[in-house]
């Protein structure tokens, strides 16, 4: 179920490339990608990463808990929603994508995925 | 020069909390905080280290220049701008902040910022 609500999330942003469903230790439980490049499979795996970075910073900040992260690159902007405290959703899009909706369906989708990982 | 504009956009900001400019290795050049708490200093030194690792994973992607960072946890979301190679801008926002607007300020600022510092 989640490689097809992965798919229709990418199709539903204008300008969407690809969606992973991801563990934080860097391990896809599914994906949908229009194109094979930039690998969303890699792109997880470094994001994975630096989400560690940003749980760890917010945790010495105590600023609760990381929610959402955005990166934007000159060729493709992420948006990244933690799921549980194992899983994370990504969503890339190109640079003349829609953010906006894009961080909309992941919000939406995140509690969706929840409840069938928890 | 930059004090009083970094205050004009946190004050510009619906729930703008404090903004500072800061060189990579985390040396702020300067800043302004509504509030003491959360100290911006720390959290920009804090992103410094985040946004380096984004630097590299764009880098390994191929995905050019990282130009923008948004991090939002349950307390606060920062937005990160890269202004040159060796500084960047980071503006904090109350959970019930304006995104959007912070962003749009954010991306305005920094080419007026670059010029000062190049």
């Amino acid at each position: 179920m989640f490689g097809s609500k992965l798919q229709e999330t990418v199709n539903n942003v204008s300008g969407g490339h690809a969606a992973i469903l991801m563990g934080f230790d860097g391990i896809p439980v599914d994906m949908y990608s229009k194109e094979p490049e930039p690998d969303i499979e890699i792109i997880g795996m470094e994001f994975s990463v630096i989400l560690k970075e940003v749980r760890k910073a917010a945790e010495m900040l105590d600023s609760g808990t990381a929610e959402e992260l955005m990166i934007k690159t000159e060729k493709l902007s992420t948006i990244i929603r933690v799921v549980t405290d194992e899983y994370f959703l990504a969503l890339a899009v190109n640079p003349e994508g829609n953010i906006g909706k894009a961080r909309y369906l992941l919000r939406i989708l995140a509690p969706e995925f929840m409840k069938e990982l928890t």
